[in-house]
């Protein structure tokens, strides 16, 4: 049996986000310890990987953006900043554990995003581009402030796994299955698809330059 | 005699509107195809060029961004990025057209951005600057995606002419001249001053580094 | 005896932004200058410095960005531009006028991005935040235009004298101290700490890369 107090799922759910944001922000602080950038620098791309798809979608559904709302996102890129100065040897290690909560903060992220933007009165297609971009714009923010070539646009399937989620949870809301179920189906979903990309290195067909 | 039944017009500016965003669409998922993105990043690339200045103008604004109205501009991305794969080959004997095309779109999106920003209220030096934005800032943000410096910086006259065109119209529209035709002169000015700039290979000078 | 007439302080405020809009222009129309971008590109990445930071700021405010109200930003990029172009000799001379100018900028964008977000009704960590960016956003987004990595992750302290202004405001408006005295204090703390900086070449400590 699934376990549907409120207070139990809404206690799971902080905690997905809390890893999700701490998986996104140390990825931001590590790619920026590799390019020797300063203590505030690594910050600022933590946090830009942490709030930067969010951010995106909350100027574009003209709301308030929802790092403004709860200190939690500081908190947890200072931490996140904190456990990369001192655990650098450490965390090569912890690799997996890394990937895992950042599939997890893509399928929550992405989720958040779907919903929000329903919630805002908008369609459907518009719904899941804002889940995809409140999943993976801040990744590539990140690589902008790096200067270097968006990695997410040439590696495994990554926004993609975000697309398809919010597809599927398009087709079950159509069938009036539960918002609930909806929801945990596609966050399922996302997450087999990215780990399903990494294992076997699938990716989307490259485009031919001329 | 031109024709100004309403119904004509508004389908004449609803085709340049297609044309112009396919062409924008196009310029993106080409210079993606250069750098061997993959078919992400080929999208992203493509609606950045189409609807980034549309929609930093509406951010600005406090407009909700005009693609989130309508499906047409990600029908219209999805489009060129078909046309993109599987005519590759044929799309550089076509370059002119998508140079008249992309001209076509240059001067519709400044016209478009004028008049929205006439509409909220804001004076006309606001005005010119948010038709610039319009109709260049896509390309700007396109080159930052694909970490390159971007080129309506270095090349010939591309965003000026749209500030010629802004200020025509200014001056058209203080002397009485009406909207519509006010309009006509300028998207015809615009795509002039484009097709003569780069005929005769026509730049700004360049500032000098110390 | 400081002279309160509130006149006197307008004007010394309005003085200095001015002063610090042109030393924020100068900068990045300089940098410019130094990739041979032309004139339309020079007075983008201009215009970027000197109304980025509060614009980013403005937009997650949810409040119409301050340029769009008061034609003085344009015009003072338009003067530097100037500045630029014909006394381009004569400018590296100048350097320390510009740093002053640029340091007094800081300090009163800080303190206005401090202010305006407490007006709007957020928490002081928010307002602390807002005014890093006010006071530093314009010069990343100079140097991604520019299409190179940001310079204040990797110099002296900058953006960190910005949020240690921001903590002092906090703990003397805690303090009952009054607003304008705050706020004094905080403009002085700043424009000291980045003099400092720059003189004894104080950096963060820089993140060590796997």
């Amino acid at each position: 049996m699934i376990n549907t107090d409120p207070k139990v799922v809404d206690t799971i759910l902080q905690i997905i986000e809390i890893l999700g944001t701490l998986a996104f922000a140390i990825s931001g602080i590590r790619h920026a310890a590799a390019r020797h950038y300063d203590w505030f620098g690594g910050f600022v791309c933590g946090i830009a990987v942490a709030i930067g798809g969010g951010t995106l979608r909350d100027v574009m559904l003209n709301a308030t953006p929802f790092w403004m709302t709860s200190p939690m996102y500081i908190l947890c890129t200072l931490m996140a900043q904190f456990i990369v100065i001192v655990f650098a040897r450490s965390l090569k290690r912890l690799d997996n554990a890394w990937f895992a909560f950042d599939t997890l903060g893509l399928a929550l992220f992405t989720i958040a995003g779907l919903q929000k933007t329903l919630d805002y009165g908008h369609p459907i297609w518009v719904a899941i581009i804002m889940g995809c971009i409140t999943g993976s714009a801040g990744g590539v923010l990140r690589d902008v402030l790096l200067n270097k070539i968006p990695v997410i646009f040439r590696k495994e399937i990554y926004a993609m796994a975000s697309v398809c989620g919010g597809v599927l949870y398009w087709i079950m809301i159509s069938l009036h299955v539960s918002v609930a179920l909806s929801a945990i189906a596609t966050f399922l979903f996302i997450v087999v698809i990215r780990f399903l990309a990494v294992k076997y290195h699938i990716s989307l067909p490259v485009l031919k330059g001329e």
